[in-house]
């Protein structure tokens, strides 16, 4: 398997001019005001190879929302910090329920099924905080980012988290129902406030691609050298963005696109194929699970022209 | 990546000893009754790499009751009989629900959410019927699974079904409550018939790991060399076994074993290794999800031992 | 209180003109095919008062399939044969769902949650067969209905009983399912086509609020003198009827009416006001709880101009 | 029917005597710390007849937290504030789930099933707010208490509403699940504030009958000649305290006492019997449903030894 393809470049760069000319774009995300008001009509993408080669095409340098991916660096973090003593308060099984649905929360007394499910992110974001005050847990979690991404202009968007704070309703009844249960640890405002804008930082794909880079390459990043997670910690994200990563559309996913991704409901994707590359795309629009539409169609168009697919050979 | 390992060999023997001297089995399955009379002790396990080689351990000889790993060659057969069609009445998500659960079905209008769970399972082999002798299409299942297996020798164990139909209550409450939404077609004791009966075939870990070999060969038997299946199709159904292949214990294969799977309750278990193996494990004693413990355990020990997962380069 | 009322029979036929001239009829039942033919402008109504005077309205005399009404007669047979011990295989609650839902049996192991949700009835048909051939069975309810209504004119609908035969695979679903936990102890046909049968038995308004009339009156015929049940049976078969006679339309009947009531898909209700009359009216056309229209506003009609309710003084 | 009854008070004190004597209690509510401090030796019993006699035993002129006691009191305010209006946003049906299940809600769009869960009580207490201040409101609820009862005594136990307050994360849970399906139209914590002071108000088994006397006696107090309610009004809110005035209990209370009730977690009962009188029962020991056990068996004692039932003659 060669590790760099000369064609890449030209094949980014074809799917983000066929997704730009569709015109079937899903529905922008309405829940968070703030987010209504994207373009729908944003594409970009973007693919880093483990020689650190990155290829484009589209609105790839535009920052967006990345929402519910960096759940999957909150992950890495928390596991980090308290390692398997994290799967005490959240689980690892796929839920077969929308992202924010409170009902199997009720018939499993308060511990989510996983750890991207809004309940399972923010009981992990709730494991980050241990006690801490939330604008220095906030600061770990951004400059985990900048690092991973090797950029430090990444930010939080503060009106987008402002915007969800004023609505985010649904997450707060998770949060005051998982800490009925004593899952949560932390006051409920300090736990949700963090999340809220953890799931408000910007970043384009670019960067996004760039931060994702060490789950393709076995926990290490293959350029720079320096390890972040072991070698079966990343294999393990992996799983969990494979069986759970995109809600209730995540066998979907993995029928189609066959790669690990984690979906925001900002329109961006988080794709990885191990030992290959790590790919962020970008469409606003989202299909009925809530997960990009056009995202999901560039990366099964992407898996089917390389033929990358941990499914097969 | 070499596609033999001098040293498979003594890792499958390895693995087959030290787990038959594991004390920790699980409980044999207790609701076939014919099932509940296996000696917990068996453990067999049998690799196949693509060059034809074949790895033995154990009890790797003995036929043992395939049960549900069977739904992954009826979902094989009627995908070559309908195609996509297949899809109108069964789903492709994991349902974060028990193997046998109705539940789903009351709220998703008789549609199994996918074929690996009891109720679609029985809709995919309602749909291999479609309106022909279940005499005729058992036939069909059990040279197709002899064919792949190259082994005539496989057989339907009618005790084991006949112990099933006298007990299987629960698949007809299901069998019959699709039949009320119009998604079985077939008259309900035909289907249920089919399906107690390809759950019944008896295989040896030998014999499945041979049958499975074309799921690690992108749909291509790589030494007789016949096409079985075209290469996106035997990648999707890997897919599925991913995602949906162990119940609500499939989040937790993926991140132990990293290798789509299908278990059956008679305590195999069907492993893939794209591009490298197929491999077939038996140990009747199961976990509280349904399956093989030490099945699954033998597999987190070959994937641990061969660095091989589909989530790490 | 006085127990006639020399205006009833007046009331009783302005009521029945009133509905008759009523274009909101609701839907005539469309899961059994042969309750599908019966013609929605049919409007009957029958009231026997503790006198045992009747004052009849409309089609009063037509006999029409009491389905779910059968019911209310089969529990207290069953409670005859079994007593208390009933209550061993069904509950005593409102379920809070629809009359053939199974989500509660699979979070309740098997056990119904009242004795008139179809699953509970099929529990209690069970427990009335208790070993013995459903023939026998099905005489032995048919002449039960005969003595209470003093009328042996009543029968079973061969043709409607054999229609839900053939279609009602949800109940055959809901029968399997509770076999599966051991709540149903005669063979699955036999319970079914009991069940089956006596929902299929014929009566008219006037037989129906003859036959109803102990519960009326404490147990005992008014007028005839014998007793049925105990006081303290008759009272709690009422609270029965009050919480879950109308599935989840219960409360609202309640609300509306406030008399205890027990309705049936082929349009009829059974209502009793303590201490004063059995009622029955019919009206083909069903409301979205599965529940007579015009049935239920004629006797909250009766109820606001006797001034009858249990919750008033 | 004799409205007044001699042997009235000698029964009252006999049945708490025995109620006292009793070794089977229940256990008392730990959910709220304030109320876990209750001593569960407690019995208090009170009993107005429409001739505005009073009969006491026990403890029945020591204050407890009425809790959920207080709802049917908020409803008759808020019926009384928007009229059948307030059915939009709350139902009317018993939910066959726990008192504090958020279940229901994510099924069925964010509206409760009835006044009485805690949801729907949550509901409630928003429509009374309606945009004005907390403090105000509150005081409305207590001074109408303080009017039925004809006792300006009657406080709020602000330790038991602090106590609340600060464990309340279930009733935040619902409260923010409900506001972000727009049900809720208050600021959550003004809501809530008042739900949780309404829950904490302090009543004697003497204050708590003779506030719900109107109840008995269709909408109108018998002896001060005052009209609360219509009387179709107080017929209604009757029959929802028979369908759901127990949570999941309420078809086991219509079934032993056979009269309409509500339960509160301090351990009281009111209990309506209507014509005839008003009772409030106190003894703090919760069965698994959530009701207090000794009150209800009191209550059953009372309708068995005096016949007193809405579902007989």
């Amino acid at each position: 398997m060669s590790k760099t393809d000369p064609d890449l470049a030209k094949m980014i760069d074809e799917i983000a001019q066929e997704m730009r000319a569709r015109t079937d774009r899903g529905r922008v995300a309405s829940y968070i005001p703030e987010l209504e008001k994207v373009d729908p009509a944003h594409f970009g993408m973007a693919l880093v190879d483990l020689d650190g080669q990155v290829h484009v095409g589209g609105d790839a340098d535009l920052p967006f929302s990345i929402q519910s991916i960096s759940k999957v660096f909150t992950l890495t973090l928390a596991l980090g910090r308290v390692g398997d003593r994290l799967w005490r308060k959240v689980g690892r099984e796929p839920s077969g329920n929308k992202f924010n649905s409170i009902v199997q929360l009720e018939h499993e007394q308060g511990v989510p099924r996983n750890p991207f499910v809004n309940a399972g992110a923010i009981a992990v974001t709730d494991e980050i905080l241990s006690g801490r005050q939330p604008r220095e847990t906030l600061g770990e979690i951004l400059r985990f980012l900048q690092f991973l991404a090797d950029d430090e202009t990444i930010y939080i968007d503060h009106e987008v988290a402002a915007s969800e704070k004023r609505t985010g309703f649904r997450n707060a009844a998770l949060t005051n129902y998982m800490k009925s249960f004593g899952v949560i640890e932390n006051p409920v405002e300090y736990t949700l406030g963090v999340y809220f804008h953890h799931c408000a930082i910007a970043m384009s794909c670019r960067q996004l691609a760039n931060a994702g880079l060490f789950l393709a390459s076995d926990g290490r990043h293959p350029v720079r050298g320096h390890s972040v997670v072991s070698s079966e910690r990343a294999r393990r994200i992996n799983a969990l963005m494979m069986t759970c990563g995109h809600y209730d559309g995540s066998g979907e996913f993995a029928y189609r696109v066959g790669l690990p991704g984690k979906s925001g409901v900002g329109g961006g994707i988080l794709a990885i194929a191990p030992g290959r590359a790590s790919i962020a795309v970008w469409a606003p629009g989202l299909d009925e699970t809530g997960n990009s539409h056009l995202g999901r169609v560039a990366l099964e168009e992407l898996a089917k022209r390389t033929g990358w697919s941990v499914f097969g050979r």
